[in-house]
């Protein structure tokens, strides 16, 4: 079994493999640059900071459908111990054990790969249980600044929230720049609000993950044309699942991580940020989403702050 | 045994309690109003971005001494898995077990007690293996974003990093302030640069953490002063380690976390931004330190970010 | 609140504080001696091994009620990795994080306290973040060979299990007893079966917990009365649950860890072992199952083996 | 690079494959017949049972120098918690992470290929990220309980501890036998005595595991032909280390684990059985070694006991 055909040709006309070398570990970030963040400080109007995570609890979004991707395990290994001595000054300290991908995360580059490949055609066989990946790991993401765009499909279609069937599309993309009164340029930073996280924030961790409004995969070339830096949503599986075309599964994931060199978010609360904007009637903002730099990590869990 | 006469009367000179009511749960971050989050965006001048993160590596500047603060330990739960099927598009995932203040990280205010009391006068006991801080756990940490300004101490003494003994005295903040024409304002964050980072960099791990430069007793009452929103270094015990009086360890702890309720920063690596603050000759710029809101948790990594 | 009168005299007349010194960290086990354990080895008939540990997987028993406890993850650090150079020996490491009362395991004695109470009567606050317990630790435990007797009530009743509210009492184990054709004797360590185990094993996760039929607070007298060694258990909970007495919550637990320093094991699977036993017309056995040292801990995992 | 000639005519000598059907995933233990325990059982004599594990601590003998490989990580998730409320019995647990080969252990069939290659054959390819190994995966080995027979080299040498560089022979293995009053028969689980445990133990942790006495090359064979079931020893290498044959590193681990499917064991402390087979008189004893069941996992810890 292989890929259909209409990924092939989707995956050829937004391929961006030696675009920016054939050493890059980066890929679209590459598109943030100084210009972009000096434009991306110039958004900022009232300092208003919107956080966009959602907190890191053993009772996150997982359910342990997925093998191995574990809400954080919090523990202590110290509880106000006076290492010096009685009457000192007393130490508290503790350790968690996470599934990188558990909680409000990037996926990094070699998160996914198809045909043997990753990013910008390096191996799959880079990826190892030693050291993790090799090439473009999280850690080998650069600070992420710049412009965000919040793209709220669901603002614009008048949803509290997306149904569980809908496939967001460039149309839907532009709906949602109309509706937001901004238009997505070079280097931002896209967040695809659905309203599907209000699934979870209402108690049903179930009914979040799946079905899921998400990603078309008609929107990997839009992303392109407009040289999007990123993207990033506010659902447990990013792309509409189960997924449009029948037996094609996370075409989206393999277009943006493998394809595009394209970093992508999942389980973003863009609740607040939704009402902020509406508030302001701007939907454009500094966003400052730097996830934490493990070495060879294939993920990292992410605290993505909105300034407003 | 209890501490001595000279640290309660610095105690209550800085001591935050109350200031911004009997619930707070945040201490000086409530200085970062918006209008300081316009003047730190105000200080972007070329929007060149700065990492201030070491990589999460096994290999980090923990040696064991702390038991339970572990590097992160990375595996592998998913490598190219076809999961879908043979032919589908393939996942990689992954896990890490971390200590929380291993690494580059903020401490949350409940990480250190005295006289069993916390910040705000909250008891130590409400720090608990269940759940971990009931309050002012690092998931309660506001978005950090505020202007930060380096104090580059080692640079202003023309040195390449101060001695293991050398207490940063406030007289030595205001040279460092000198040096890079800035003055220290109501809601900064403010990073101290001994240079001790270069011990780790250079490979001595066991020689970075001790002996170590780093705050003087003295400072606190500065940053208090100042009103500083929150304080990081580039060593492993932030205060001058072994301390500067006999048998009095981590008063600089109690006093920022307890007394100030003010966030505390360890293994900040400073030293591309102190080159990139030299080459632009201005030591003020936007920061972006949002740790991740790990719940209940008395630290977390962090990924600061400098944009100047 | 405080634990009913009926709770407190029952255990006076169980309490085995001192029974072995002020120092004592063993409890029952104690009873083991040389020559009970001559006594085991000479019950072997057949030698045929029967293992009554489930899988550790992440699919285990837990199902998240219990805050921390957590089902085995297991992660691969290394695959078939020529750490010598190519076409060397190649490795494959793995590591795991678990709740160490998560699968089939034995308790420690200082996994429950009541009054602020141990064993033995040592303080509960012995039992740190820093260190965990003091005083019996798992470490501490020595090795756990004995007799076992299979106390198989749900066979005695002729069901296949018992139902969710079945109390197991003293007049049950004595109807196993002659079930079985055995006579429990000091040093010995007791299996108690339900059947509840085929609930598990049969793909019901959350009926398998709750409700459990269990051992009733009547039983910790008769255990007592026998000098049993120990006690383990094929159902999550071990003692009845919900409790019998409205209010009075694992009371057995508290009867056996903290009064009479007992050992005791939960999610042991004893269906082939009943099998077996039914086959052989023998319920005693030589019984091997010694946990792991974890240092400090209030629990291990444990693979126990029957020999027949 | 391929492995040398020699390697390779021994492989072929002590080859197992197809011997227990081309589906066996056992090995070796496929040689403790019921006969064989029966003879076990009938070694004790007195009842004393020595422990052989390492307690399982932070501190224990990994330095780090093994990737992934990290000592146990304890940490308390609830202590002395009332779960019911106030004056309610109280629980306290705990979790752990740990490498699966950090302590006293054994290695299962898996942890080792050569070729491309693991025991039976079986591609090494089928060891993956997702869910470990497929064959021979520790959680398939049967309960480990068999005659036990110390071959205690160091003491037959007259020294307390062979020197590093010292390949333990077959005829240092017979020399053991002879010292024990003992011979080694099929089934039998071999705890061969080097010494090295007492660098440990002593508190050089570094010295331990590096230079090595431990198992020739050329004791594969011996074992093949006296039909021994399984191996431990007392080092960290399990095998001498540095190796004997420049370059050919771990050939023991491979003539093992892939060829023969034999299980070993590192790290026991047989520090005490050695003083106690030296009292009795008696180097053969019932050994009861089963590892803890993790899924999927190329090894386990393990608290082996002699029965003496």
């Amino acid at each position: 079994m292989t890929l259909p055909q209409e990924f092939h040709e989707i995956a050829e006309r937004v391929n961006n493999w030696g675009r920016w070398g054939a050493e890059d570990e980066t890929g679209t970030l590459n598109l943030v640059t100084d210009e972009v963040v000096r434009g991306a400080v110039a958004e900022v109007r009232t300092g208003r900071r919107v956080p966009l995570a959602l907190p890191l609890t053993h009772d996150g979004v997982q359910t342990g459908v997925i093998p191995g991707r574990v809400d954080p395990l919090h523990a202590m290994t110290q509880i106000n111990q006076e290492l010096f001595g009685p009457g000192t000054v007393a130490c508290s300290d503790d350790m968690v054990t996470l599934g990188l991908q558990a909680g409000t995360h990037w996926d990094a580059l070699p998160h996914v790969s198809h045909g043997g490949r990753l990013y910008n055609g390096r191996p799959a066989s880079t990826v190892t249980a030693h050291g993790g990946a090799e090439f473009s790991g999280i850690h080998r993401v650069p600070p992420v600044v710049s412009r965000g765009v919040l793209l709220d499909v669901a603002g614009a279609l008048g949803a509290e929230r997306l149904p569980g069937g809908h496939a967001v599309t460039p149309e839907d993309l532009e709906r949602a720049e109309e509706f937001g009164g901004v238009r997505v340029r070079a280097g931002d930073i896209v967040l695809v609000r659905t309203g599907q996280m209000r699934v979870y924030l209402g108690g049903d961790r179930h009914g979040y993950g799946h079905p899921s409004p998400g990603l078309s995969i008609r929107t990997p070339e839009w992303f392109h044309a407009r040289d999007v830096a990123a993207v990033a949503g506010d659902t447990l599986t990013f792309e509409i699942f189960p997924p449009e075309i029948d037996g094609l599964w996370l075409p989206v994931h393999a277009l943006h991580l493998v394809e595009m060199g394209m970093l992508q978010g999942q389980n973003w609360n863009l609740e607040e940020l939704s009402t902020a904007c509406g508030e302001s009637g701007r939907h454009a903002f500094l966003l400052s989403a730097t996830p934490e730099p493990f070495a060879g990590a294939t993920g990292s869990p992410v605290a993505p702050v909105a300034v407003l």
